[in-house]
């Protein structure tokens, strides 16, 4: 007889966890990804920074998934799903036929309606996002050294980070310790210490899902790196030229986006209810409503109290595979309980907030938690000690070794 | 009154080691190069090949000569340069005025008139060169496994080096040591061990520059890792299916171009005479013939008896900065000599060919120093630490980290 047949869309936290969770079970498993490799999203942003190389952060899925017998990993782009005929359509037309499939296939960036801005303000999901920012910031420094004209100049050492969330707020305070001490005595003609960067965030406070205190903590650590933080302001507009906010217009050569996310639209093809995000609003079992051998992990899933964090993503990974295996076994799927072990965003060096339980932490112990945490979840051993090495030097010198300008196809 | 001017156009060795000599001369230095980083290129197909990430073999041009209070960096393209007026003019029309100019612009591929080649047999000689060619030979392997009519499959699985010198040895023979050990075990359809690496070489041996009993050798090595040398054979034909060589066709959707250079276009500025690659030929002490104050340094100097290889341009531009600074005291410059301290080419792990003097080296004991002489070399501490620790890891584990498929922004 021929085995169940599991496929999972997305090979994030949430898919990879889920398919690690069926690494014994008795079914053919495929696991389809656009990418040929596992992201450690959490420090995409030292990639876009400099600071990390991006393989340092990515690892093949094939090799980590090369010992798992039963699975088979297939390149490529889901097109569509179709729920009713139990199939998955590829870009290329190729149908993949399941028994049970699980979407982790996760978010991608939202400008609101105004995807015209994209060019103008690209967004950090990917390694490509990552090399594209790190290739306009370096390329910022280098054309404000070329130029003479003091007001263009300026608008190529001002750096406009949109949105203040942990991506956000990262990006911004690294942004300003690259201006002040990284490229520190390299430029002849300009100081990049006259470098602006300007964090814009619509609440009132940057950070909103930490409490207040944390926030107040966050913006003054971010303030003393010389980050200048506008709460409460929207973006009206964004060109090659600048950022526009209602009436008032910011001249800034690099904008990023960290505002907004929306989800895969594969969420729709499933016929369930999603929420104004674009996310399934899945059953407490992790099923689509109407589909249970469906199910959903990751940030494509709402669940009420359940965060749009990695560990969030890697529990409901591994509670959908568990769950497929019940069902295998002939047993119900079980409700999905989401174990909070809390939420880290750093500051630059040194400084860190993170809530753990009903702890709150801020400074410095926040940010060694940060860093013992996440060198710890890297994925494999080797990218760990060569992130430490990596992180030691860079602690050290304020050096970012990854500064190389890579040109894209387009440009060359 | 004001410092002497002296320009250095490129910054690979020649125009590094040059600046790095007039250090502490009383001038002002600016050094001009396209790229941001200073590329350690001997180790640039690891990067092709997926063991070392591109950081690990490039160093910010700023950040390497930071120090050196009397130099400019400038990143931008040199249009042309005037020798008349001793101008340098750059792409942006900008001109930069010398009194002293050292051209270290180094070669690009020569498709020898085929130029039309180019988009199917992409050159290693920079960064993105060595990401493009990563890209297209793991994509190669993930259209076979996703490819199912055999003939097909069976291009995507063959790959063609064009030119069996130093850089086409090294890639032709990590290529058939990826297939055989790094991807085992990670896909289902296909073997990644039938995949076939052919090496075309238009001489009668493999590294036609060193003796024929090393030529030999590097043949066995390459044989034993699974090579097909096919040597006295002439490409007459490449396009997006295979190779042509006169009335024999290779089916092949990967082709590497390993087999020409040919120089700067900026030596023809100069007014001197050219030898057949478009190399100046220099005086003895390395100027121009007709200009005593343009130097020409590396690759684009063509001096009998002098290689086209790292050491070489290291010592030219080391004596061309140290001519300018006799010609500053008012002492004559003084004729180049070059000290040959020998030639080394890897074939994959344990097996290197080497001579040093009148030494001749093959297998594993070249190949150790052949590790130790391209780790001591590497640019900073930083970078040899991590080179290491990856290559330890890769030896014991066959495994290469840097096996990332990154999308130019082309194909987004």
């Amino acid at each position: 007889m021929a085995l169940p047949r599991v496929v999972i869309i997305g090979c994030g936290f949430g898919g990879l966890w889920a398919a690690q969770a069926l690494k014994r079970a008795p079914v053919e498993l495929t696991v389809i990804d656009r990418t040929n490799h596992h992201l450690f999203t959490p420090l995409l942003y030292q990639v876009a920074t400099a600071g990390l190389s991006a393989p340092s952060v990515a690892g093949p899925i094939r090799h980590i998934l090369a010992h798992q017998r039963n699975t088979t990993v297939l390149y490529g782009e889901v097109s569509t799903i179709d729920p009713a005929a139990r199939v998955v359509v590829m870009e290329n037309g190729e149908q993949i036929p399941y028994d049970y499939l699980i979407v982790a296939a996760g978010t991608t960036h939202s400008y609101f309606g105004h995807d015209e801005w994209a060019p103008y303000a690209p967004g950090l999901k990917t390694l490509e996002d990552a090399l594209e920012i790190r290739r306009r910031v370096l390329l910022a420094f280098e054309q404000a050294e070329r130029e003479r004209d003091p007001a263009k100049r300026a608008a190529w050492l001002t750096f406009v980070v949109v949105g203040g969330g942990a991506t956000g707020v990262e990006l911004a305070g690294t942004f300003a310790e690259i201006a002040r001490h990284t490229l520190r005595g390299e430029f002849r003609r300009i100081d990049p210490h006259n470098a602006r960067v300007v964090l814009v965030e619509g609440a009132d406070r940057v950070l909103p899902p930490y409490p207040p205190a944390l926030s107040a903590k966050a913006q003054l650590a971010l303030e003393r790196l010389g980050v200048t933080i506008w709460p409460g302001r929207l973006v009206t507009g964004i060109d090659a030229q600048g950022v526009s906010l209602g009436e008032e217009r910011l001249a800034a050569r690099t904008v990023i986006w960290a505002a907004g996310v929306k989800s895969s639209p594969l969420g729709a093809d499933l016929g369930a209810p999603l929420d104004r995000a674009g996310r399934v609003k899945v059953a407490p079992d992790l099923s689509v409503p109407g589909h249970p051998e469906v199910f959903i992990a990751g940030d494509l899933a709402a669940l009420e109290g359940v965060p749009g964090i990695a560990p969030a993503a890697k529990q409901m990974g591994r509670h959908a595979g568990r769950n497929i295996i019940r069902r295998l076994d002939g047993r119900p799927a079980v409700k999905f309980t989401y174990r909070d072990y809390g939420q880290l965003a750093t500051i630059g060096r040194n400084a860190a907030v993170a809530t753990i339980g009903r702890v709150q932490l801020s400074g410095f112990g926040a940010w060694l938690v940060w860093l013992v945490a996440h060198i710890y979840f890297l994925i494999n051993f080797r990218n760990r000690l060569v992130v430490m090495i990596d992180w030691a030097w860079s602690y050290w010198t304020y050096q970012r070794y990854a500064r190389i300008i890579i040109r894209g196809a387009k440009s060359r």
